[in-house]
Order: structure tokens, then C-alpha cells, then sequence
């Protein structure tokens, strides 16, 4: 297991998951010397007397996420003009947030990869992966009373719920080929979006800006997080498993009913909705069955379509930036919205 | 499923776990009126437009707990001469709390039945618990922002890290018997007295009483909530399944080292350790090896020292009451030191 002293180097340069991505130099910076105060703050506060603790928490944070939501946090907060300190430790604590989420994502889909390596899960078991969870989410909640705001904490204890709902509407969903294109919209925006958002708006909120500008961020939030789980779901259907770091076909082996699925399936002659229900309703996969899965969704259009609501929503995000000024930092959120899009992982 | 209205009645009688145990009249005649509206809230708060959630949370309230928890804040505020409302609300939260661990608890322990009836895990997946214990966690929060005490936030946000803390550690001694009684009282302390000891803290927080008066109401929970996990290690050695509601001997199969297995290891002869050690380190359990362990543990004295240090916590819980009036509050708070310590489930 990873001891503390690798983890505190591997997690100092950990931002690499972003530093490397194309066309974020602006943006990094912009906000690199604020994200590396954030990776600190999160080794610093997933420490704990109970070893396994840091050891599990290390293993996934160092792994190297994007850091895409904690950025948001800094960049609304520079966006907004504020000049203090505490956008670093609440974007950290929007990161203990989604960590922990993934922790009991991998868990409730039984992933054995995540960002390449194997997941927590893996390494260790089911249970230390749900009450390791817990604690970050619980060290999150410390991290906002800290901070003292009734209005950041409400923003965030609201996002938990609705991610929470999110996750259990998705399950409800899964394997089941009637869910319709509104219900996976809910479900993305629940489970996906509504962090983006309120990392956006608590940017704003530490900034202390009028309500206009913090409605304006939230649903810049709001917007860049669906473009980036339509993305997602895209990827999951075409990206080598080198790039993106997990295995290719994931959802379809867990009967994920996601849009490329829907509009596929919708699209198709008879025989090959038969096949979408052998595979994803009855769960009964067989050789080839992905292969064939991603030649229908290209026959119907049906990656291209959703990269184009994708495209949709990074639109919609840029123009909810249309009240700030034109400074670096607007024009650099204009980078990460095209990241979300173009991203080839 | 259950469909909710079949939920709210059940939850409307699930007070009955307290109602029908011995020597408890006097507390539930002057906070009973208070924990059926905690019972309304809870039931209303679970609500949410995806179906499973409170299907599955009303299945795991509605089984009808003790409600020890929300019945500490309770009384403790009253104790505290307090006249409001907040502490129905954070009552209600506490027992949110307390069930978000229990559907978490459930699937690390891999349990198929908690008070007598088929656990959530077991009627639906693990998978369901663990995304909607997330949620009733999320939701906790919500109610604690909604009553806007930086204070109770603090408490319990704190409580909640400590919590999890607790339970990582006790799955990193399990199966290991080197496991020192200090390390237990550890375990003990973080996983369940915690909770107990914020409980009974927030009805003094939400009265404003001076910090003494905030501090022996802590010491006071924290004691029973002591005494609350010896007993319970003794009854998984002794309680007939149809009172205790759960299968005897779960905690052995399980490898958990308690205090009762500490005290047998360490007073046995070599060849008791041998056993002791085939059946929770290495779990290789075979049929009769429960008998065995159960008459080991009596021969030892090892329930009933368990027990004495039960009583020492209780008769502690009692002392930290000894700054408030002898009013009929305070005389029934003893009663529910007497039930914590005296209960056959």
C-alpha cells in the first residue's frame, strides 16, 4: 500500500492530469498556483490516525483526476474579481466531494479501472471503498463549517442530495430500454451537472457578487457539466482504453442506458432492437456484441448526434459568461469549455 | 416494495420500538409527543421523486429502530428547559445519520437481517443501499442547514468524520486478534458513542445553555452510547434471535474482534488460542465452533465482565447528570441508562 510520503509527491503533481491536457495553458496559468494550494489542502485533510484512511483516499486522489470542478471553483472565484483565500479550501472540499462519490461509483458498478490504474475497489475491497467514501464526505462537510458560510453550505449540501438522487434514478434506469431521452437528461443533470454548477456558484458566492452573476455562473456550471458527461458517454463507445484511462464498453457491460444508447435504439429496425434487449436488458453479451453495439450507434448517427448536444451545451455555457468582462480569465473558461468537448479521455 | 403509504403508517407506529420496552413509559410520556413528529418529518423528509429512495429508506425506518438517538436530542433539550421546535428537526437528522450508516454498515458486514426483517441490502442490492444511504446522509445536512446552527453543523459534521474514522478502523482489526482492548474502546467510541454523545450535545446546543451544562450532556451521551456497544458485543454472544432481531454469533462469523473475544483470547490456554485464532483470523468456522466460543467466553468471564464494564459506563452517564435538577426528566433519563445497560435486544 501507498505510504503518505509518496502519496504527498504524487498528489503535489497530480494537477499533471490537467497541466497535460491540450489548450489548458491559459487557464493553468491563470489558476495553477491556487490548484496547487488545493492539492495540498486535500492531502493535508484526508489524513487521519486510521492508516487506511489516507492509504485508500491517497491512492484514488493521486491517481490524478482532471481537478475540472475544484478549477471551476478558482476560476469563478478569479472571474468574479475575489482576491481571498477561502475559494482554495472549498475547492477542495468540491473535490472531497466528487472523490468520494467515485469511490462508491466503483463500487455500485464494479469498476476494476479508473484513470488507467485499478481502482480502490480493486486494490482493496468493497467496504473499506464505502466508509473510506464516507469520511471524505464527511471531512467535506467539516472543511464548509469551517469556512462558515450558510450559503455555501447550502448550496453544497443540496448538490450531495441531488448527485445521491441522481445515482439511485440512474440505477433505477439501468437495463431498462424504455427510459426516454428526458429521463436520461435528469439523471446526468443530477448526477453529473449539479456539481458542476455548484462549484461555479461557490466561487461566486466566496466573491460576494450580486445574484445575477452568481446565477449567471451556475449555469455556466451547470452547462459545461452535461456537455461533459455527453462526452463521457460518447467516449465510453469510442476511445481507445490507453486514452481514456478505463476500460471501452464499460456502460454497455453494465447495461447503462445512456444517449448514444437511446438514439440508437430508437433508430433501429426490429432485429436490432432485438439485439440492444438481449444485450442490455437480458444482460445476455456475447463476442462481438460491442463491436456491433458502436456500428449501429455510427450507422443511426447516433455519437455524432450526441457530440452535437454536447456541442449544444458548451454554446449555452459560453454565453452564460456574456455578462463578465472580457479579461484573460473569461477568455481562458472558453479553453475549458472546449476541453470538455474535444477531450480525447 | 412497499408503496408509501403503507410506509407512513408503518412509520407511524415504528415508535413502538421504544413504546413496548420495559421501564421506558416515563420517558416516552413526556418526549412521545415530540418523537412522533420527528417520525412525521422523517417520513417526510426521505421523499424524493425517484421512487426506490424512499422505498427503500422507508423499508430500514419502518422497521421501527429504537429510536435511542433522536430520543437523547429530545430529552436532553427539555432537560435543558427548552420550549421550541429546532430539536423535532435535528432529532429527525440525527436518525438520518444513524441510517445512512446502517444501509452502509449492512453491506460492509454483509448482513441479511437487522431487527428481525430482511436488511435493504438483501431485499434490494447493495448497490440501492449504498447510493441512497448517500442521500439520507445529504439530506442530514440539508435539515442542519436549514436550521442554521454553526454550531450543531459543527457537532455533527465532526461526529460524522468520527464516525466513519471508527468504522475504517474497526474493518482494519477485524480478523486480527492481536487487537488490544484500548483498540476497541477506540473503535467503540468512534463508531457508536460519537453519535450518541452529538445527539444528546445538540438538544443543549439548540437550548443555549452555558458550555457545562453543554459538556455533561456530551460526557452523558457518550457514556451511554458506551455502555449502548458493550451490551450489544454481548448480546451477538447470548441473545436469542427472536428478541435480539438479528442472527446470533453474526459478529463471530464476521471476524470481529470485540471486547468478549478479547478477554476469552487473551485468558485462554494455548489450544483455546489455537481455536480462537483458526476461527477469526484465518475464518475457517466449523459446525459447533459458536457453542465453543460462547462456552469459552463464560468460562472466561468474558460476558460478564463486558457486562461490569457496561454498568461503570452507565453508572458514569448518570454522574454527568448530577449538575441538573432532580426534575421527572432527569429521573427518566436513568431509565434509559437502565434500558441501554439492562435490554435483551
Amino acid at each position: 500500500m501507498t505510504p503518505v510520503a509518496t502519496l504527498q509527491h504524487d498528489t503535489a503533481v497530480a494537477g499533471a492530469g490537467l497541466a497535460s491536457a491540450p489548450g489548458l495553458d491559459r487557464i493553468l496559468r491563470i489558476v495553477g498556483a491556487d490548484l496547487e494550494r488545493v492539492n495540498r489542502v486535500v492531502v493535508d485533510r484526508m489524513q487521519s490516525p486510521v492508516a487506511l484512511i489516507p492509504e485508500l483516499a491517497g491512492h484514488i486522489i493521486a491517481a490524478g483526476g482532471k481537478r475540472l470542478r475544484p478549477v471551476l471553483t478558482l476560476s469563478s472565484a478569479r472571474l468574479c474579481g475575489y482576491e481571498g483565500d477561502r475559494h482554495v479550501e472549498l475547492a477542495a472540499c468540491v473535490e472531497f466531494i466528487h472523490t468520494a462519490t467515485l469511490l462508491h461509483d466503483d463500487v455500485v458498478d464494479e469498476s476494476g479501472l479508473r484513470r488507467g490504474v485499478p481502482t480502490a475497489n480493486a486494490l482493496w475491497d468493497n467496504k473499506a471503498s464505502i466508509l473510506v467514501g464516507d469520511f471524505l464526505f464527511s471531512r467535506a462537510f467539516e472543511i464548509m463549517v469551517a469556512d462558515g458560510s450558510l450559503k455555501v453550505l447550502r448550496t453544497l449540501s443540496a448538490a450531495s442530495a441531488t448527485i445521491a438522487e441522481g445515482e439511485v434514478h440512474q440505477l433505477a434506469t439501468t437495463n431498462d430500454l424504455s427510459t426516454t431521452e428526458e429521463e436520461y437528461l435528469e439523471v446526468i443533470s443530477a448526477k453529473t451537472a449539479k456539481l458542476f454548477e455548484a462549484a461555479a456558484q461557490v466561487g461566486a458566492i466566496v466573491a460576494d457578487r450580486p445574484d445575477t452573476a452568481e446565477r449567471s455562473l451556475a449555469a455556466f456550471g451547470a452547462h459545461i457539466g452535461m456537455a461533459f458527461q455527453l462526452i463521457d458517454d460518447v467516449l465510453d463507445y469510442s476511445a481507445h482504453q490507453a486514452t481514456l484511462g478505463k476500460a471501452v464498453g464499460d456502460d454497455f457491460r453494465e447495461g447503462k442506458i445512456t444517449l448514444p444508447v437511446i438514439l440508437a435504439y430508437r433508430r433501429g429496425a426490429p432485429a436490432e432492437k432485438d439485439f440492444w434487449r438481449r444485450a442490455l436488458e437480458d444482460q445476455r453479451i456475447e463476442d462481438g456484441d460491442l463491436d456491433r453495439a458502436i456500428d449501429l450507434m455510427r450507422r443511426h448517427g447516433a455519437l455524432t448526434e450526441t457530440i452535437e448536444r454536447a456541442r449544444h451545451y458548451a454554446s449555452s455555457a459560453m454565453r452564460s459568461l456574456d455578462g463578465f468582462p472580457r479579461t484573460p480569465i473569461r477568455e481562458a473558461l472558453g479553453d475549458l469549455v472546449a476541453f470538455a468537448v474535444e477531450r480525447p479521455y
